[in-house]
């Protein structure tokens, strides 16, 4: 399946010299849906865990089907004050200043293993985030999921020395 | 299974006087989770459709994981500026003030047949506010469900003219 080719690229979004990578033609199509999800899937076979996180709010897409095809639970990660109950924070950089990402508290229990499935891995950034706030709350990475990695962006060094595997359907 | 027990009750999130209904605790449990999914697959046996349209952002975890297990595609309503290509958007009002939402113009093609999936049915707004862009694309909605309906909001009487059921697995 020619995922590559549904990817819609669009010029200077969200800002000037930006090329956003839009998925929307893919979770559109019933069938490339699927087939990503079952990647995501194939490549976890083996991998025991007990939870899926995903990013707010593309990743919460990829996140649950996956969720629901495994039988696992599901955790959001989320931008500041989207969460209603007690929280763990961390702020990332990112290119232009900083920003928060919130878990419940309650979210993930001590030696709980979680799998992290976001839309893109660029810098590795909001990765670096998503497993500092399942470490604080005692929980462990032990897989990453991507659908598309920009190579150039190098995200993946900065988990050279990670006990878990990424793992990207993509490269762009 | 007590899914009303699993749902946590938050009071004054996000605001004073809001007692805000925090379903991350179904969602992290796997079998709750597959058990709302399942549900909602179960309801809409018999009902040919399309497309899944969720909305932003609780709404995308329950709408993809369906999608995924009816093998459909699925289109995300989001709100302003989130979306990278062309959109149709709509303006809805909210309890102070008003809101927008907004779907990519390619997301629905005429003739289409959509169901709306969402978190919560409250006042009827954000529902009203999809069936709105869906019809300006010149899609049509032929089933609308929910995880919870706050039955005193009444929101469900806003379409008591309409062409669509609705379903919630709660009433609260």
């Amino acid at each position: 399946m020619d995922l590559k080719g549904m990817i819609r690229h669009v010029r200077d979004f969200p800002r000037p010299g930006i090329d956003f990578l839009d998925i929307t033609p893919v979770l559109l199509d019933g069938e490339a849906f699927r087939y990503v999800t079952d990647s995501f899937v194939k490549e976890l076979r083996g991998v025991e865990f007990d939870i899926v996180a995903s990013l707010e709010a593309r990743g919460f897409i990829l996140g649950a089907s996956v969720a629901y095809a495994l039988n696992k639970g599901f955790v959001p990660i989320r931008k500041k004050n989207k969460l209603p109950w007690k929280t763990v924070s961390v702020s990332y950089e990112l290119e232009y200043g900083s920003d928060v990402f919130e878990m419940h508290a309650d979210s993930v229990k001590p030696g709980q293993k979680i799998v992290i499935i976001d839309d893109l891995l660029a810098t590795g950034g909001t990765l670096e985030a998503s497993v500092k706030l399942i470490e604080t709350l005692g929980g462990e990475v032990v897989g990453s999921v991507f659908f598309i990695e920009l190579e150039d962006l190098r995200g993946r060094e900065k988990f050279s020395g990670a006990n878990f595997d990424i793992f990207s359907l993509i490269k762009s």
